[in-house]
């Protein structure tokens, strides 16, 4: 055979082959009603896309055993091949791309890896809600494509929007910060991203998102107690504004499938064998479509940990009486037909829950036959880890890395006049350790060290054998940093520091960072900037002090791009935008107060100080939203009443003692609403992105928060432009309390608006 | 619930936790036999251990109906649930360590990753047997615990042990080299890692090893032409004496489980479609006991690419006749049914094959039921990356990195004295191209900077974007080259530069990586320490002749941990001692040869330079079995003969003209044996391996290689310390070879035994 003479044909064969080979790889994806292998399924009702779900539904679950029901409501769920049924499992997880943390989801060389954006507390910091539900869109696309070739699950257990309620949690990481207006913005957006199909369908789901851990769940292992049996005590006013809020939006304003409960008690019982917070609550008041589902094995602690019940009998009929749709775990499988042996269970209420499991099944096209034929169904590898996915990453990165500190402008750093960079300490050249935790493997990582590398000659010595920096090697570490133009210092924490299973008890930089950190900002002859990689708050005071400290940077775990987005702040090609999406406190606040200790709100009386910028009025290292630009934003009221009036008509839903659910106001009280509206000028030099913010101060009633935020907006400006950022402030909303009872109020009297930078009065009467 | 009083309960609480979280996230494998969920299955004689493996099959392949059985002559074999037996992946590879290639495995939060060990070529250039079976073992540990928990399969195609006949084969970084003897060596000792059992138990695997692609197969790419059409021409002479050597050796003495037939054609034959090659070598002279797969596709490349056959029907019925057992693809499910309707294939020949398969199963104890009661069973995630596999990655690394140059004695750097060092190049702080091909998810990384930072202060600079480096960064990489004690850059290539599919058609380090690495070591100050990391071998002339640059490092692909292990030889924590187990032609070889050109000797009549040391005489980069150490070793012969009779019986299989198969003379030749003794020194002043090589120099006859490696050992001497290495040579089956017609003989006259440095003659007579 002449090569010359074939060479186009091996050329055409070339091609046919590289797209062939992957496809003998591929695995299918799992799903009912295959017709194509089993014809007689076309006859069944369920299996009908054109009849709507609750018909389907109600037709699929009166076909079933008991037992069939059965090994539906636990995560690894068993086929029932007689109706064309494969197992299925739940239980996948995508809590900031897709996660490798759940067995329903997997990596192999069809699909290596998924794109991995920053750890959530960074993306919070971007304070920017469309970003947050791109991401979503972005990470849902990817699952899909890895559903379509067996690689993941089509229910994802994701956000965490439990409230960082103490620096030390080591899943703070995990959650968009402590504020609950963030947390609900975040939570829904992201839930909308993960779920909106783009055919605008409501009834069907893209994937299915879950909002966890329901609720008040923010303490993992303190000191050996352990999230397991901890009882947290919660009073109701702080459950109704701090703990609830973000789960109430997630159902409400994300629509969101799956809520899960928690592991830890509320005030003496189990979470998930509340019949009040699940059936009543979720279910009851916030209508959700979709299911519940226990924290995996939550349901075997209720038993051997907490010992709440009796028999496992009992805990398996108390949690699905009380609402439980689904166990992760295998608890019900092995307990709930002895349960209903007993009588402890009533068949209708397994009906009730597998009809819960089986309708967001039924939204996903789980029976819908082939999903290639479907929306969705012709995503595979090929749209995972894209350009513009690894792009957007990076962008989310640059978006929330925070600059707390910034002297004498020495950053940005300009890449010409710095000839010599020295990149030290433990977490310059780290590549895990930027994905922090419910990660999957990413598409690539670029290291801090590489990222700057890629805009100026390096030096680099880790100064530290990893973060916990037993002993620095300060003479190495000095010696670099003595002869460069600029110092970059990456330190912080890892998931050997904070992490699930293990809150930290101090909150200071580990061993000896802080001494590696000084001596080396004490020879070096140019700027010196201090990068703080971490999930919680650290206490850098004596950074923040030392004059030799030109800058500081807080980059959260910012992902598999965390490095190139680093050096694009550090270098000016991206101006920093990101907000302290959490209060960083002093170590001395840890010693002093006890992290079982759930209340928000101070208490005089032990001098305990409460919680978050909502509450605390103590030193703080940084606070909420502090975060600064390269550039300078100004800000001018163009518009704001001074005056609202509240109806005197007591039956009124805003009636100031009278306020209800936040649902029930949107009908009834739009004309209680009013919008502000502020102008805002970049300037500075450099073009950059600006959060406004809209906190209010209540009258200083029913222990209100000091200050609560209201809404933010971020827009983007070049250099000398201006806009106008509008709020639309909905009085019962939006002013309202909730007092000791957990009863919604708008306070009469002097409400100080923060609209931005400038305070406006704002005077609420009868 | 008062904290401080449960401590201890909820510290034991916590480990109990900890030991369930992953249970959950468990899956378990995949088994026959499995008599808890169906008793009656022991009624069956296939589900029997205690059964011998023939009777099993027997019993199980006349159970299943035709349609069953060609279901499994495919990888993804169908399960046949009315008989217990599940689905089944035969596809699953570990060429270096568990790989994510092939469908069968897959990574999870079970197993996130799995010890990557270096790119075979680096692993040959040990030249140390028993660590090319400590790694086979250490690998299939770690997929028999990825087994347990359903993460990989039993049925791993894993080693590649073709020839690296030429230096531009994109997957030679794969295969052990150029030599037949080491290749020999290589596959029967990483097949006895994998296969062995713990327990000694002969008639059982570990799991089952594949010995790949028979036969003369080392074009992927090249200039269009490809792999899935190419006819390599081969005489029978080089087929003889290079290509199926590996491949005896692998099946006589590693008993591998399986062998894989190639895409290509051998002299006008699909290697796939040859009853010869397959029934009549593998089968009848080998006598494999266990699986004949086909490459994975290969036998829609036969129809559709080779047109080698006018139906599909035909090349199912020739293949399965020609000895083909298992069909990686789905070719056979969708035509071996009409092969046999049509009269073309007998189902007797379908009973062979399964019986086959199932046989290899059986020997995985595949049908024993649950595996977690058989040994292996215990295995887990917690023995997949332990402290002691990623040591041995490490290990493996440095034995197999090889010095080429070191003037002055350059290297090691002293770290005490070296107080700043610059790390230049694409390759200087590369993960991922660290792994190579059929690779997995590593267990870490550690990158060449990484390591080398770990002992002293480092600059770096990338240089160039990639190894393809388009546009070299030269002034920054001068900038810190010029102010440092020491300088190293990595370079070389990656698998955008040679791959599977991909051969090179240059053979010169990639873009203006010469550039920059010249630019550095002119202005450089101090050592230059170039580091070559690539499959294969590179003309740098320009660096050999260059005084700046001092010494040369080759790393091949050193897997996971190949930062820390150049580290090590760089510092001299580790005494180099890997020799080249490849020739490294220059340019103008490729220039000159095409790579389509099968033949091993050189061709005087038309200027053909003939191929690898055996048979290359022209001006070579570096050598076969070139590598410096930081110590002398000195030999001293202590005995060997200097003549040896062939006796005179003309029916005497070592008779000079009747040599046949080794096999045949190991039972009948032992008297011909002889040994060669021969003390080495270690005269410097450091520890270190080192490998004595046994060669011989034939008579010029019969085309016979100028020289052909009969022996190595490696022993490990510190400074000053004596040892013997002791050679045993069979007349036949070391000194003999192919003539002509494919048939071996042991020449008459002088034989030159190069041993160690020394060189012996050695008189053969009658």
């Amino acid at each position: 055979m002449a090569p010359a003479k074939q060479h186009s044909v091996f050329l055409l064969l070339c091609f046919f082959i590289t797209k062939l080979s992957p496809v003998l790889a591929q695995t299918k994806p799992v799903f009912a009603c295959d017709l194509s292998n089993n014809p007689g399924l076309k006859n069944y009702s369920f299996c009908d896309p054109s009849l709507d779900v609750e018909t389907r539904v109600s037709d699929l679950v009166s076909k079933l055993t008991l037992q069939e029901k059965i090994g539906w409501m636990v995560n690894g769920a068993k086929g029932v091949s007689r109706l064309g049924i494969p197992n299925y499992e739940w239980w996948s997880e995508a809590l900031h791309g897709v996660s490798y943390v759940g067995p329903g989801t997997k990596f192999s060389s069809v699909v290596p890896g998924a794109t991995s954006f920053p750890q959530v507390i960074l993306t919070a910091a971007s304070f920017n809600e469309s970003l947050f539900e791109t991401i979503g869109k972005v990470v849902s696309t990817e699952a899909r494509a890895m559903y379509n070739v067996g690689l993941a699950g089509l229910t994802f257990w994701s956000p965490n929007i439990n409230i960082f309620r103490d620096p030390r949690w080591g899943r703070g990481q995990e959650t968009p910060g402590e504020d609950p207006l963030l947390a609900s913005k975040y939570g829904a957006a992201y839930v909308r991203g993960l779920q909106q199909r783009d055919d605008g369908d409501k009834n069907r789901l893209k994937v299915a998102a879950c909002c966890k851990h329901y609720t008040a769940y923010d303490l993992d292992n303190w000191k050996g107690i352990q999230r397991y049996s901890f009882n947290a005590l919660v009073t109701q006013q702080d459950l109704d504004d701090t703990f609830q809020p973000p789960f109430k939006s997630c159902v409400l304003d994300g629509n969101v499938a799956s809520v899960m409960c928690s592991y830890n008690q509320v005030n003496g019982k189990p979470t998930c064998g509340d019949p009040d917070l699940l059936a009543g609550v979720i279910r009851g008041e916030w209508k959700l479509n979709g299911y519940i589902v226990s924290d995996c094995d939550s349901l075997n602690e209720i038993f051997n940990s907490q010992h709440y019940t009796k028999t496992p009998e009992e805990t398996a009929a108390l949690t699905v009486n009380s609402g439980l749709d689904l166990n992760c775990g295998s608890f019900l499988n092995d307990h709930a037909q002895a349960a209903v042996d007993r009588g402890l269970l009533n068949e209708t209420e397994i009906n009730r829950a597998v009809t819960n499991n089986f309708a967001t099944m039924m939204r996903l096209g789980f029976f819908d036959g082939d999903p290639s034929k479907q929306l969705y169904g012709n995503l595979g590898p090929k749209d995972v880890c894209t350009t513009e996915n690894q792009e957007l990453a990076r962008e989310a990165a640059r978006q929330g890395i925070v600059l707390l500190k910034n002297t004498e402008k020495s950053l940005p750093l300009s890449p010409t006049l710095i000839k010599s960079l020295a990149v030290i300490g433990p977490n310059a050249n780290v590549t895990h350790t930027m994905i922090g935790n419910y990660e999957g493997t990413p598409c690539k990582y670029t290291t801090p060290l590489q990222g700057l590398t890629a805009s100026v000659a390096t030096m680099y010595a880790s100064g530290c054998a990893d973060v916990s920096c037993g002993t620095a090697n300060v003479d190495e570490a000095k010696r670099i940093a003595a002869t460069a133009d600029a110092v970059v210092l990456v330190v912080g924490s890892d998931q050997s520091i904070e992490k699930e299973s293990l809150d930290r008890v101090d909150i200071t930089l580990p061993g000896q960072q802080q001494l590696l950190i000084s001596e080396v900002a004490n020879v070096s002859k140019g700027p010196v900037i201090l990068v703080i990689m971490s999930g919680g708050g650290m206490d850098v005071q004596f950074a923040k002090d030392d004059p030799k400290i030109s800058s500081i940077l807080w980059v959260g775990f910012p992902g598999e791009a965390g490095g190139a987005a680093i050096a694009d702040v550090i270098f000016g090609h991206y101006n920093p935008s990101g907000r302290l999406p959490m209060t960083w406190y002093p170590q001395s606040y840890v010693e002093k107060v006890n992290m079982t200790n759930m209340n928000m709100r101070p208490d005089p009386t032990t001098g305990y100080p409460g919680r978050t910028y909502r509450f605390y009025k103590g030193p703080t290292i940084f606070s909420f939203k502090d975060g600064l630009s390269y550039s300078q934003f100004n800000h001018e009221l163009v518009s704001a009443p001074k005056l609202v009036s509240v109806p005197l008509e007591e039956t009124h839903v805003c009636r100031s003692s009278e306020c209800k659910s936040v649902d029930a106001l949107e009908e009834n009280c739009k004309s209680l609403g009013f919008s502000i509206h502020l102008r805002v000028k970049n300037v500075g030099e450099m073009s950059g992105s600006h959060t406004v913010f809209l906190f209010s101060s209540p009258p200083e009633v029913h222990n209100a928060p000091q200050k609560h935020l209201l809404g933010f907006e971020k827009l983007h400006l070049v250099a000398q432009e201006e806009g106008v950022v509008k709020f639309e402030v909905d009085v019962c909303k939006h002013l309202s309390l909730v007092d000791e009872n957990g009863k919604r109020k708008v306070a009469l009297g002097e409400h100080v608006l923060h609209v931005g930078s400038l305070k406006h009065l704002l005077n609420v009467r009868i």
